[in-house]
């Protein structure tokens, strides 16, 4: 449960799309934890959704529910 | 800046770590744009904080104050 899927590398090509000059080594590696953490999180939910549709298949329309109730805006 | 830094077989796996028997490709995409999308999201606030800083590195603790403000709880 604790290994992270997504790898660090993407995570400072990321920040530097985001206008970042430079990204620590560590905020790289918090990044990637954070948006595992948010991942799993709104795969819960669309997993919910799908069950409660009387699906075993998540949709995409699963994830862009899930994903506007994780996020504030 | 429309390119993805997340690619989307981990996607797949983190939905089954979410405990999701199936995922279509299209969920899998969604999520990982919707995981780009935040990510970017986070990395922009987490670069304004280490401005405000005087620093022109991000840090982890300015990734970890962007993550908690982009997300609900």
């Amino acid at each position: 449960m604790n290994k992270s899927e997504i790898s660090v590398a993407p995570m400072h090509r990321l920040c530097k799309k985001a206008g970042a000059e430079r990204v620590s080594e560590a905020a790289a590696k918090e990044l990637e934890r954070v948006l595992n953490e948010i991942g799993v999180e709104i795969a819960k939910t669309a997993l919910d959704y799908s069950i409660h549709s009387g699906r075993k298949t998540i949709k995409a329309k699963d994830i862009e529910i899930a994903a506007r109730k994780a996020m504030r805006k």
